[in-house]
């Protein structure tokens, strides 16, 4: 039985960092938060691929134990593709071309098995697309992630605080929170996310790790000492995807084990980023994470 | 009987953050350490003043118990201006006006009292004389953390890596340990520090915290969820007084009261940050100073 239900892009990157490349490789949000949440929880992903998506990487996500029921092909149109650099500061990419192909139609459909599930990750799609999908479901779930992006934020501010206000955790990187409430301060920013009957405030720091604010406690999670940093594509979606993964294999929301989900997040983010697109995170299983995670426990303590 | 030794500078500070500003107060590498450090341990401050200087000013430092007797007054100039700052990004200071003033023909001389002292703080002076102060020591401390400066990681790489070998923290933020070793990876930075022969590497990432490493170990310190940060002027230089004191007071360099002494760092830069020049610092004492250790400890378990 499908968990956790992952709704975003199904991509084909190219990629450029100062240590490598890759052309059309697997990419895309769904695909990221899927493959992370998968190594805790039974997960279905929701997504659009088009006419000359590689059946290789659909069988790469089917081993993995994805559940792929909610992915449609578009006959007539090619798949996302995105392409971009990273350099000397891997915290920014550059977007060289993007076309958003069958994305740009998509409007996502949950398949009836999916509809019960109890964790919900809404991906990169607009904050109108995430709403109609939290609609669709049977039932509340017991949480619901939605990530943002700079672009949706420029667009339109208001309509992403109203998806911060509907779901339980708005998930945003530090510049995204400063960009959407006009502060630099990240405390700040928090209590205006929690401002917006959002139970909890999550915000990513990358290379810095991540700090959870609720109207009770505030946590700091570090961030792990990567040395090798190849690709940051899809950490933050990674991270998404391994803390609703976890959560939904313990089957609770307490704020002791979300801050562990955040740990265990971080730790997949960490892999993810070892590698170039899923490359790295096709090599670890349950045991290099959480030994890792132990290894974060480690760090922080003094 | 002085355990901590702070040579750096004694300055008059005019600063503007969105938050307000101060004329002319009291500032300086070696005013914020020695104040940080006197929280823990007897300090003694070496640096020069000019015939400007307020006795007020010298009064409060006096009056925290801060040894003076290293501090001289240049009576043919005025005492060292910075004019500065902050905008949106506190990370960041635009310097507006730098008056050298005494400060450019300072050359420190340690009393007779100080040269036998365990532990010693070589501030923004120049490389030439971090060197030329830690030979005025009667023997080798037992330790001596040296800070650097982008002004002079620029004229002088070289240098600077020097000091950094003959002392045993060489401390810098992770914009300066980007720049000296051309690396955006401060796990590279880290061990280029370790490299030079220091048996620790400390890096300071501001709001992010900071993290620590051995040849064995790393150590990852939160920031303090600050809110209300009114001027972080200091702050670097609070951290290493604090650190410092601190270790002076258990007498002990062991990686388990570093870590701690991190931490205690930490703390006192973050009350200095919430206040112009050394207002808030002069508002608190040891309680504070404990409790928000505490929180520290609180926010970073899970």
């Amino acid at each position: 039985m499908v968990k956790v239900v992952v709704v975003g892009s199904i991509a084909f990157d190219s990629i450029k960092t100062p240590f490598g490349s890759v052309q059309k490789a697997l990419g895309g949000s769904g695909t990221y938060a899927s493959y992370a949440s998968s190594f805790f929880s039974k997960t279905g992903l929701v997504g659009v691929i088009g006419n000359d998506f590689n059946q290789n990487y659909l069988n790469l996500l089917k081993r993995k134990g994805i559940d792929l029921s909610g992915v449609t092909v578009n006959e007539k149109e090619k798949t996302f593709y995105w392409k971009g650099e990273y350099k000397f500061d891997l915290n920014s990419a550059i977007t060289h071309e993007t076309q958003l192909n069958a994305f740009s139609s998509f409007k996502p459909e949950l398949p009836e098995a999916y509809k019960n599930a109890d964790y919900l990750f809404l991906g990169n799609i607009s904050p109108e697309l995430q709403l109609n999908v939290l609609n669709q479901m049977n039932k509340r779930p017991k949480l619901v992630l939605a990530d943002t992006m700079n672009y949706y934020i420029q667009k339109n501010p208001e309509l992403v605080k109203k998806v911060i206000n509907e779901v339980d955790i708005g998930l945003m990187n530090d510049s995204e929170a400063r960009m959407l409430f006009n502060t630099n301060n990240l405390m700040t920013a928090c209590k205006k996310i929690l401002a917006l009957n959002s139970e909890w405030a999550i915000i990513k720091k990358g290379e810095h790790g991540a700090i959870f604010m609720t109207e009770k406690e505030f946590f700091s999670a570090p961030g792990y000492p990567l040395e090798n940093v190849k690709d940051p594509t899809g950490a933050g979606d990674s991270f998404a995807g391994a803390m609703l993964g976890y959560l939904a294999s313990k089957n609770s929301v307490s704020q002791k084990e979300i801050k562990k989900a955040i740990v265990y997040g971080s730790t997949v983010a960490s892999f993810n980023a070892e590698g170039f697109s899923l490359n790295n995170l096709q090599k670890i299983n349950k045991k290099h994470i959480n030994s890792r995670f132990k290894e974060f426990k480690k760090i922080s303590e003094f």
